[in-house]
């Protein structure tokens, strides 16, 4: 009789105590996406960082915070998506066709989160290091039937509004191309609308109260490993200070963070590439993190849209990887492949940009290369990075492998388990609707 | 002051409730091992079952138990571990060399769950697709300095003793030519140890009580995919009943079982193969999931050593996998190898074994290789259904991928989220020894 009368009285007290910490459930949401990250990347990561197996390796900050996985099919006649499906299952809750910009088949616009978030009053901002106009972006603003309409997606990024303000407080990303175009100068309209506006990425901190647009590059952000630069890192942390300011905190705030070049080096098979990018975004997450520590109303999700390269760490019948091979790769392959084509002693400039030492084999294909066939310098140097770290790849496509899930922080616990990518959004949706 | 006084009586009341909750604590353990059965194995399972994309695809068995990722690495001069040091992690919580069986860098002997099971007074259970001295289930009851030590390893399934028995009270499994070799015959000896003995599968049902021996064939069962049985399931079915007999499920009980030979499928690169291994895996684990829910004191962990084959889904550049290439695949490589080598019209066998339609181009080729070239017909077969499939591999060995952990009933929580797989060991032994 105790017992039940302490059972009945605890349940409430319970209720009534969930009741009372809704102030601290998820009001800021951090949403963070890594572009192509499958599973193996995370494990790549990790073992990267580590470089000596032989002894206990530390999980990374992705691994402890690593709570789930998801599916990530299209509606489409394939199992494997694209980023534009993918980025738009993950901001709307619905699959759709390959190529589609949260469209449906029939092209009819989807209600997205970054909409939602708006609606409930929540300052909004929208990172990546592709152009602003790219799929995982676009998915979250704008609504298109094809990914590569990019002057009809940047007009969206003004147009399509709430309350007569555009969707997005804060835009830090690449795209002048597409935002200040000879039909249009989006920069201007915003500039109009009070966006304090930047375009050089060394000047960011000029950005100092919503809202704001940091339009960076033509396209894309040069890689991380080109750059030498963590700048998803940087501009993360630049977001929160203007996200987390007194005056705009109240209602919080909804961020999407892309990862967008994961997958371009996925694509490329170019490991070294893929390293610095995984790095650059683990910087963020830990960013991240240390928000949601210290505003424990903050909920952390970080997932990927699909899987890019079939990576696996160990290949060709070997049982072991060689991260060190990568240490000293100074530059993606597009790059390494330009300065090679260029260079007046190509072995002299390989050895200066990878330090790996060659087999006699490996020499002599390269001295045997014609000045300036840039495309076979390229192929040589994928050829010997993968071979010598024994990297993996099956496709210069995506794949149908599912994706990590991580989470911390506010209502974390919702994330956990294997899901469908569609139901991440559908629980954000939900938290944000509470 | 209500609140604080509330807070803790109720905290007080969860403790004493968790103490009288020990009833429902994992009692029995089934401990399920999928050797190579890297994440990748589950996405292409899941999309081989639904056939279809295009509309919804339902989560099998494993993905609705899919609660974490564990690190697989060794503790050796590589990121790859083997069968051996993963099955070693696994079964001691103690990371050692690629070969090593349940002994460490001095080849000193580890503690095993299986010898806690028996300190604890428990039914134990070893079943296997492979011979019972392969690398996986010997890591729990044999210590080895070399994998390949078999007799050696047969002999400490009889010598390995606690309290003057056997450590194990039922294998089901193969390797008869281990057990019943011209210097020793184990069989006899486990019979005069009043253990039950069967060697013909099909007998299974006259194992009808503890201890019992059930070995079936000289070395591994042969692939689900020739014997078209599920032989994984019939076994756990058959050991699932004769451990909750009555009279022996006082204590409860330790259950290992390896779904052994989705790594021998995935290092011959053949995804037929494998995924007849995952089905019969599937069904086993469904048994499983079954008698954890009607019997809520049995833990269920399911997870697997390492990744094999660097297996994706979706290959070359394709967003697509095509999982009905496969449907009509009657046999595994080494056995369409050896039919199409003795057949006197190897196309019309081809057709017969296997429906898949070919281009023009491979007609040729199959045509132009020699009656007899065994070899060039299994390569010939496995380049034809991993291209049509799209599937993609990148060794013939294994590779660094973390692998999946699955869990349900009493304390499945503790095994969520992310994890080395030294740590899946200790929670088990945490388990056994409450």
């Amino acid at each position: 009789m105790i017992r039940t009368i302490l059972i009945v009285v605890c349940t409430l007290f319970s209720f009534i105590a969930s009741i009372n910490a809704k102030e601290n459930s998820s009001k800021n949401i951090i949403y963070m996406i890594g572009d192509g990250m499958g599973a193996n990347y995370l494990t790549a990561y990790r073992y990267w960082i580590a470089q000596q197996p032989n002894h206990t390796i530390n999980s990374t900050i992705l691994d402890k915070l690593w709570v789930g996985n998801a599916m990530t099919y299209p509606d489409d006649d394939t199992f494997v998506t694209d980023s534009a499906a993918g980025a738009t299952a993950l901001a709307t809750t619905t699959k759709t066709y390959n190529g589609a910009i949260a469209v449906d088949h029939q092209h009819q616009p989807l209600h997205t989160l970054l909409i939602e978030a708006k609606k409930r009053n929540k300052s909004t901002a929208l990172l990546a290091t592709s152009d602003i106009t790219h799929a995982t972006p676009a998915s979250f603003y704008a609504h298109q039937k094809q990914r590569n309409e990019y002057n009809q997606i940047a007009d969206q990024l003004y147009d399509n509004q709430w309350q007569n303000k555009p969707l997005a407080d804060l835009v830090l990303a690449g795209g002048l191309t597409y935002l200040k175009r000879q039909d249009r100068n989006l920069l201007q309209e915003f500039t109009r609308l009070g966006y304090q506006l930047e375009t050089d990425f060394n000047k960011l901190q000029n950005l100092n109260k919503l809202p704001a647009l940091g339009v960076f590059h033509d396209k894309g952000f040069d890689y991380a490993l080109d750059s030498q630069q963590n700048r998803l890192a940087l501009m993360t942390r630049h977001a929160l200070n203007l996200l987390a300011n007194p005056t705009t905190k109240q209602n919080g705030f909804f961020m999407l963070i892309e990862a967008s070049q994961i997958d371009w080096c996925g694509h490329a098979n170019d490991i070294a590439c893929a390293l610095a990018e995984m790095h650059d975004f683990a910087r963020a997450i830990e960013i991240a993190h240390q928000f949601v520590l210290s505003n424990p109303d903050t909920l952390l999700v970080v997932t990927a849209d699909h899987e890019t390269g079939g990576l696996s760490i160990g290949a060709d019948g070997e049982y072991n990887w060689n991260p060190q091979v990568l240490n000293n790769v100074r530059h993606s392959l597009p790059i390494l492949g330009k300065k090679l084509a260029s260079s007046e002693s190509p072995i002299n400039t390989w050895y200066a940009l990878t330090q790996i030492e060659l087999s006699e084999e490996a020499r002599a294909e390269l001295t045997s290369i014609q000045s300036g066939e840039q495309n076979k310098y390229v192929n040589f140097a994928r050829k010997v990075i993968n071979q010598y770290s024994l990297t993996g790849w099956t496709s210069g496509g995506h794949t149908a492998a599912d994706v990590p899930v991580l989470a911390a922080g506010a209502d974390a616990r919702l994330f956990y388990g294997f899901q469908d990518n569609t139901q991440i959004a559908e629980k954000l949706f939900y938290l944000l609707s509470r």
